[in-house]
């Protein structure tokens, strides 16, 4: 995840978490989203309400081999607007981004499965009531 | 929604999202998540990493008439483990609690449409670039 403006204190919540569960998720500072936008190799998809509808461009996204989704905060530069590739709306009314986010990745991805990610020092073992959780690098 | 702690500042926000935009979205404030988990008529589905696959309970809640989907702060009383129907897990890693309402809704109810919602006072226009809004509470 590309992040401007920078927050480092974030950035380390999200490494303490990926040091437990596993996983390549990484957060990348940036003081330059123009530039981060403009060099990608891919469709840029801004996740806007005003954009087009999600199932109608999910097929054109699943042929991309990599995309970028840029979510903006309350206040979006009109710039971004343009420099996308695509405008895409998860719901035609306000919502949470994070929530754009997540649906567009279980559209594109599925839903993640109960297994270990890479390098988890810790894994669930899915249970119907209360909790468990095994540890330990070995596999599953 | 039913939300405890009561939140009125954020009943007041949600209420004018709803003025503008439509549909019959609506906070409920509580003092006691156990008695309305209690009284609801249908499966009360707790979502956790802690639970069981999302994929696989999915054919069971689309069959029921209503679901009443439970997510917590960062401390979950215990109790709620014990009091749902079922746990849930949209993902078995941390994430976002909202990203799992959403993937959840989105599952049951697919993807919300660029349509009207009842008694919207403006309506997006879906566009690939820029924004476009319809004022009025004519129909579309």
């Amino acid at each position: 995840m590309f992040l401007q403006p920078p927050d480092p204190e974030l950035a380390d919540r999200i490494a303490a978490v990926v040091e437990r569960w596993g996983g390549a998720f990484e957060v990348v500072p940036t003081d330059d989203w123009k530039s981060t936008v403009r060099s990608f190799d891919g469709p840029v998809v801004h996740l806007t309400m005003y954009g087009l509808p999600l199932a109608r461009v999910v097929p054109r996204l699943a042929r991309a081999e990599r995309v970028l989704l840029v979510v903006g905060g309350a206040k979006v530069p009109a710039d971004l607007y343009r420099r996308s590739t695509l405008n895409v709306a998860v719901g035609h009314q306000p919502h949470s981004e994070v929530a754009a986010v997540a649906v567009v990745l279980e559209r594109l991805l599925g839903l993640p499965g109960p297994r270990r990610l890479r390098g988890a020092r810790q894994v669930i073992v899915p249970q119907a009531r209360g909790k468990r959780v095994l540890t330990g690098r070995g596999r599953t």
